[in-house]
């Protein structure tokens, strides 16, 4: 009997279509080569659907819960005011969803140049897992007095144990299987009862995983750890807001935002996970060809993986590796090729069994 | 008549007291030389003192408040609690003495290494500066249900807009001096209270600078900008938790938190300001002469343009960059010199009045 999953597409705005549909191309292959199939069902979504329509994440969540998994391309359009999207589509998302866990793997592929002088593919190889459902991205914070010389903005923090430990243990879970070492971001000197909480999770969690080393970083001393040393790190867990910075460094390091990927995860299984490219929507370039769409094919994979096509997922990443590696730029005019055609490169190596 | 500043000098701990006195040394050339004297009080403060006599900053407030200006070492040691330093008397300084600016440059010196791939001098050269007293600085934080599964720990943001608007005039009028360009870096789509806030603040207040263009960076996106196109950036404005991240991220950028040097600017005139190398205190290579010097140096020449010594400041800094343009390395055993050599090294360029 051939596996079959259900899968939500969401291209969004901008390169987000044009992304996607490579990696559309590329499970064509995938699902020829390693023998199984999927059912896709697009939805609009994001600025020209809801400049359009009004609707953001509420109208379509029905209609995804019942996917094995999301595909979600990028969103965001000069268009509509900052902080609509992202709130009503992006964090509601995640919160209905309870993607408790964002994850972002740091990998330095062979080949694909790096800002970071010196760093080798072989130092670079971590994991970051970002609390995706509460910190300071619990709501819009309050202000007295506003529009007077006495405005005081108050912008709080909520941090439970109950979330805390659910990320944290899928953490210890993930170093388990790889190279068995836990680093804990934060900032306990200062945000002294969320640090605490933080760190007796960390504590008693790792009770249950004696295999597992624990460590601990300030978050600003992170920010030369992560491009210096990231041979110290293997799973790196941190909160919302400290991982909405750090990962962004961490694509950085590994050559930019075009190859950066991540994982939303649903850890109870009440509702799908969500498979994204940490790219935005580049609307300047959209429509130009110039988009890479490593990011989105790599994110494919992930989702593959976590669909149980673990042969698949391994061989999307080794196919994106190798065409990734042999590109005189990342984006741009200069990438040597359109990003349909970089679609088509990735999809002819998967179907030929090659990678 | 001779010019004379009264100037308190706070050693700490770890590499502190070696660091500082090289920056003395210096500090005797650059009076010889222009013309100016001091009259030097140094206080025991930091890790040692604090367990011999429980003292932090309360006790020797009093005495600071008299001072022109603060020349501050490094402070912390695993011996005491992470937390009881930093809070009990680096943010209580901050507090007390209402040093609301935490103004740290972002220079790239000549024939210093960066570990960003090609970054040149010329690209970076950039003031971030930092709000010192409110934000996620203000407390400790809450929790309920401490210690039990229920456990909900609250940390509060608090914005004022006087606190606000301080330093935002303060980053305007610096950057009038300057390139003329302010950039806002927070996160507003996220932090949505405070996020307004200091976007009004910025458009109230430029308001009275138009010549300064203003622009905004969120505080993610801030991590690959600020070390890829760092030329974008003249004078960047955040509040104290982003500031304290992206900081580090700049000293990195301009070859090492050995380089990187701050001041924390009492902006009324009712309280000195401090001026520190932005390094920890280094336990692990105290005493064996290992520690570059320059941050205090550096810290040195900010705090005497300050004073109003600007020719010495900028004599100090011409020779502390040539010195550090000829280091093998920029600490450690390899640097081809120890720390007490180069400070006279530095101290000599400084008096031959070469620099
Ligand atoms: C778009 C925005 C809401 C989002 C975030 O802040 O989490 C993005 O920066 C990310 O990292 O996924
Ligand atoms: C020591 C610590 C309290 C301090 C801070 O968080 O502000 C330090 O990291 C800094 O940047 O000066």
């Amino acid at each position: 009997m051939t596996r079959s999953h259900t899968i939500a597409i969401l291209p969004g705005d901008g390169i987000g279509p044009e992304v996607i549909s490579c990696a559309l191309e590329v499970l064509d292959a995938a699902e020829t080569r390693y023998n199984f199939t999927t059912t896709r069902t697009e939805y609009a979504a994001g600025a020209n659907h809801y400049l359009e329509t009004g609707e953001l994440f509420a109208e379509v969540q029905g209609q995804l819960r019942g996917a094995d998994a999301i595909l979600f391309g990028s969103m965001g359009d000069p268009r509509v005011t900052p902080g609509i999207l992202e709130r009503g589509f992006i964090l509601e998302m995640r919160q209905r969803f309870q993607q408790a866990a964002n994850v972002r793997p740091v990998r330095l592929y062979p080949g694909v140049p790096t800002p970071i002088a010196g760093l080798t593919p072989e130092r670079c190889e971590l994991v970051i897992v970002r609390e995706n459902t509460e910190g300071a991205y619990v709501g819009q914070g309050s202000t007295v007095h506003a529009g007077t010389p006495n405005a005081v903005a108050m912008q709080e923090s909520l941090n439970t144990r109950a979330g805390i430990e659910r990320v944290v243990d899928f953490s210890f879970r993930l170093a388990l299987g790889r190279r068995k070492k836990l680093t804990l971001c934060h900032k306990t000197n200062i945000l002294v009862a969320a640090g605490q909480l933080w760190q007796e999770v960390v504590a008693d969690v790792a009770k249950r995983y004696p295999e597992v080393e624990t460590d601990y970083v300030h978050v600003d001393a992170m920010c030369f750890h992560l491009p210096l040393t990231p041979e110290r790190f293997d799973v790196v867990v941190t909160d919302n807001l400290f991982g909405d910075i750090i990962t962004d460094l961490g694509a950085v390091i590994q050559g930019g935002l075009g190859v950066a990927t991540s994982a939303n995860l649903n850890l109870d299984g009440t509702a799908p996970s969500m498979f994204e490219a940490i790219h935005g929507s580049a609307p300047d370039i959209a429509g130009k060809g110039w988009a890479n769409p490593s990011g989105a094919i790599l994110s494919l994979a992930l989702m593959l993986g976590h669909l149980g096509e673990g042969e698949a997922a391994q061989a999307i990443e080794a196919a994106t590796v190798e065409v990734l590696g042999s590109l005189p730029a990342l984006a741009g005019a200069d990438m040597g090729a359109t990003t349909a055609e970089l679609g088509t490169r990735i999809a002819n190596i998967v179907r030929s069994g090659r990678a």
